[in-house]
This record gives structure tokens, C-alpha cells and sequence, in this order.
């Protein structure tokens, strides 16, 4: 299908999705069908203004790339990192982005006279990868990044728990004697799987530090074989709490590490072998048949912007003036 | 309201909730109000036959002894260790109670001509406990007795999540190098704060080896401070778990091990307290206001069983025979 003839549909049925990063944005244009029509990338302003200016310029880049006419935009869901209220469309704390507070689903749709919404980034993700893998009933997506986090999805909806800390796996400890992590906890998930952390721990320059970490120990550099098998157990610890807690029955990971690819996979899925050879009850959970790993530059997270942006209600599609 | 009021209502008004444990089944009677009319215990049978058998018999001396009639008892609900396929009303490999596969609903049916359902026993006290506790919202049960699970109850329903290990945080490992789970993974939360791990590691005689821990760690013993801390740690790490992946409002903790109250509850808040004070992400979390002590003895399980049961539509209640 080209973005001409969705174009044609009538009304407003293109759905926009927004994966705000630290350095770039990835965006999606989805047709009513779920097809992404159009997906490109612009660099992310820093501080509030910039921000919300680079958003703006990417929704009619995107428009402008994908021969879909800004009237025909039903709604644009933002992904974001950083404390996000859904309700208000705000984002406070979003400290790679240089934004303390920020309205931005307010400000956004007074320069495009488009309807917002506003996501955290990883719940928003899971929401895709909920789609992207054709998962029904109950998952978790796992996000293997500078940081960790989780998200859990229950019948095609973002489970929301009651403060907003659902899926903060990244900051359980699973080992009190483990390194510090930033936040202030000892041996929390993030310390093992964390590329911030494993980068950190690592040492040593260079652009992909989680490649060199598993190239060097390919080479049998013992540092990073330990860091090597450090990402691995944090992970596999991860995906035990995930299913060990909310139950889910698929956990699918994604995220900048999984440009390691089935290096990744395949080292993931080791760890819970190991973990399950002693235990009669870890093997019962069969974790290894339970776990996913997305293509690396998977459009996850900007397609799941598009879907939450698609929750906006008829009545609120108004036209700004 | 006595048992008489009760059962002068129209109809089959009673429920009656079962908390069958490995020694001694507490039952309780309760009204259409949610009050509880009755509450005996009886000691449970070893086997399925005498399982079956206790259960029957401890519904009647309830009936009697509440002055209610079995024509006026709407449904038994019973909470019971095991796998238990709720639907089919099948217990599987409940060890404690000598049994390896029971029809237990139909069974106890058949017999006594009142509907039965069946349901895990940690998840029916998580229904108890959120009556109880008047929590709303999101909150889990965590169950510190012998052996450690947590059910979590979502709007006044139980969490199944897909393979019936929600909760199951027990035998989530918090630490690499800990002790060897009966499970036979290592550092579980239960080799912390499971009555069962704590006197095994205690390993002298006594028939409390929980109280016989904590009064020997008042005397100054270091074992028995060791396994005091162990305890208090693992009780925090699993809160910590249980609101970091399902973001659950409130834990609420019973169980045998709250038969040492306070002493208990003040331990693991400290235990709280101490995580957070390096990490103002965990104060943030604020989860020594987060936690609930149930009285010991509480019928929580009972009660928990009474609601399972009481879930049985009307057109299911219809006279066997």
C-alpha cells in the first residue's frame, strides 16, 4: 500500500509514532490497517524548546517523506523517556533530553492542530513489540539499553500498576554483594545488562562498547568475559523476575544491545539453561521457549507511540484553532 | 448477627471458606454481608481419601456448631497448597497433604450436595487479605510461612497471569552466592525468610524455631542474628520485587512467620529502610508506608476460599443428587 492511497481514505486515518531518544527520533506512519506507510529519522533537540521543535519538524518531515497531508494525521503518540503523565501529556524529569518539565502534548498540538499523546518510551515499546511479535494474552517487553527497563502488556493494554513503577525490573538487586548502580542500590538488574553500566565497567573507549566487550571476549580477554557473562545472567534474571511476578507468558526483548544480535540470543537462553539444570522448578518454566528477541532497529517503540496515539478518542480529534 | 438470623434468610445465603493446611483446615461461615458467623478447626487428613474425608466432615461441624443448616450453604470455597486447576476443581502434587492428583471438587460434591470450588491456597488468602485489609486497587499478599509466594489481587480479582506462577516470588534469587533452595536454585527469597530454610540453617531442636531465632538474636547469638537479618532482608526483597515488577499499591504479609508480630513487622521496615537509604529511587518508592501486617491467626485464607466460592455463578448451583 503507498502513502498516496491511504491518503485518499477519508477522514483522518494515518496514526503518527514518535520514539524520542537521547540523540535521534524515530517515526512511523501507520494506515488504518497497521501498515507502517513511512518511518524516518531526525536528530533530537536538547531542552524543552528543541525538543518539542524537533518533533514538530520530523511529524511533517514524515508527512512530507510519506505523500501523507498533515489533515490526514488522526493523531501523533510520542514515546518518551523520563516521568511521564499519560493524562496531561506532560514529561518531567527527562534528564538526557535537558527537559526538567515540559507540556508537551499542549504545546505540540498548538503547532501542528493535531491531536497528542504522550507515552513513557518502554511502556510504549511494549505496546509494539506486543504487535510487532504477534504475542496475545500476557507479555513483558524487556529493553536492553543504556538502561533496563520492562514493560508489560495484558490483552493489548499497557499494564499501568498503581505508580507508574511497573516493570522497573532494571532496579531490583539480584546480588548484595554486586557493584554499585546509579541508583544508589547495590547488584541491581541494570548493573549486569545495563550498556551504561557494562560500558562503564569496561573501561575502555570506543563508539559500541557492548561490541567490544564481546569481541575482546571472543578473544578470551577475561574482563570481558566476565562482563560478557554478567549481561547475560542480568538478563536471564530479568526475564525470571518477569515471569516469576506478573506471570507473563512471553518476554520479548529489545532494545540498542540487541544490534548483538543471536550473539545475544544465544547467550541469554545459555544463562537460563544453567540457571534451570539444577532446578526441577526453574526447568518447569521453560523459560528459554518463552523468550523473543526483536530485530535490532525493530520500529518497537515508535510503532507503539502510533497505537497509543490511536487510543484518543473520537471526541477529542478536534481540530485546534 | 448470630448463625440463626443467617439462616432464616431465603435461599442458600451462607458461604462456607476452607484454608486447607498441612496439619489443620480453618473454616469459616460467612453471611451475605460479608460477616463471618463461624469459624472451627479441625485437623486434616493424610492421603486423598482422608483428605476428602476432613473436608466433608469440618463443613458439617461448621454447619452445626454455626447453626446453619447444609441446605442454606450456597458454596465452599477451599484454599489448598498444590497445583490446582480451579476449573476442573483438581488438586495435583500437594506433598504436605499426601496427595498426588484429586477431583476434590466433585468428590466433596457429591457428598455433601453443595457446590465446591478449588483454588490455590496463597491466592485465596490474597483475596481474604484484601478484604481484610480494606486495600483497593492493586495489592499482593505475601505469605511468609514455611515456604514464601505472594498472590496479587487486581480490583478485587486474582491475578492468574498465563501458567499460574504469578507471585511466585519465592523462588526469584537475590543472591548468586546464597544458600541452596529446596528448589535447587540458589540465594531464592525463600532461603532467606522461609520458616522452613530459617530452621534448617538454625538446625538445633524446638518446636518455634522462628521464635527460638529471634529470641536467641535478642540474647546476642550470631547465628541466630545472621538468620534474623536473612529473614528481614528476604521479607524487603521480596516488597521490593513485588512493586518493582507489578507495582502493586500495598503489601500486605501473613502467613505463620506473623505469629512474632511486631517483631517482625519493625524488621523488615528497617530492612526497607536501610535499602533505601543510599538510593533516593527506593525512598522514592516509599515502601515501609507501603506494608501491612496481618494479626496472626487472621482467617484470611478462609475467608479468601468463602469469596472463590461464592464466585460460582447461580445457574452452577444446583442440588447434586
Amino acid at each position: 500500500m503507498t502513502g498516496t492511497a491511504a491518503a485518499d481514505l477519508p477522514g483522518r486515518p494515518i496514526r503518527v509514532g514518535l520514539d524520542v531518544g537521547g540523540t535521534k527520533i524515530d517515526a512511523v506512519a501507520v494506515d488504518p490497517a497497521g501498515e507502517i506507510l513511512g518511518r524516518l529519522r531526525r536528530a533530537t533537540g536538547w531542552g524543552e524548546d528543541a525538543v518539542v521543535d524537533s518533533i514538530v519538524s520530523t511529524v511533517v518531515a514524515l508527512a512530507d517523506e510519506t505523500g501523507v497531508p498533515l489533515s490526514a494525521v488522526g493523531s501523533v503518540g510520542v514515546g518518551i523517556p523520563g516521568l511521564v503523565d499519560a493524562d496531561a501529556g506532560r514529561v518531567v524529569h527527562a534528564v538526557n533530553l535537558g527537559v526538567e518539565s515540559l507540556d508537551l502534548a499542549d504545546r505540540a498540538e498548538r503547532a501542528l492542530g493535531v491531536p497528542f499523546r504522550v507515552e513513557n518510551d518502554v511502556k510504549a515499546a511494549a505496546l509494539g513489540a506486543a504487535v510487532l511479535s504477534g504475542v496475545s494474552g500476557s507479555m513483558a517487553y524487556l529493553n536492553l539499553g543504556t538502561g533496563v527497563a520492562a514493560g508489560i502488556v495484558v490483552d493489548g493494554s499497557i499494564w499501568r500498576g498503581s505508580r507508574g513503577t511497573a516493570g522497573e525490573v532494571g532496579h531490583i538487586s539480584v546480588d548484595p554483594h554486586g557493584r554499585l548502580c546509579g541508583c544508589g542500590q547495590r547488584g541491581c538488574v541494570e548493573t549486569f545488562c545495563g550498556g551504561g553500566a557494562l560500558a562503564k565497567a569496561w573501561g575502555r573507549p570506543g563508539a559500541l562498547p557492548v561490541r567490544d566487550i564481546f569481541d575482546a571476549a571472543d578473544a578470551g580477554d577475561p574482563l570481558a568475559l566476565a562482563l560478557r557473562d554478567d549481561l547475560f545472567f542480568g538478563a536471564a534474571a530479568a526475564v525470571r523476575v518477569l515471569v516469576l511476578s506478573a506471570d507473563v507468558e512471553t518476554v520479548v526483548i529489545g532494545g540498542g544491545l540487541t544490534a548483538m544480535g543471536s550473539r545475544l540470543d544465544e547467550g541469554i537462553r545459555a544463562a537460563l539453561h544453567a540457571g534451570a539444570e539444577a532446578s526441577p522448578f526453574a526447568r518447569s518454566l521453560r523459560l528459554d521457549e518463552r523468550i523473543e528477541l526483536l530485530p535490532a532497529g525493530s520500529p518497537a517503540a515508535a510503532l507503539g507511540a502510533a497505537l497509543v496515539g490511536a487510543s484518543i478518542s473520537e471526541k477529542e480529534i478536534v481540530p485546534h484553532g
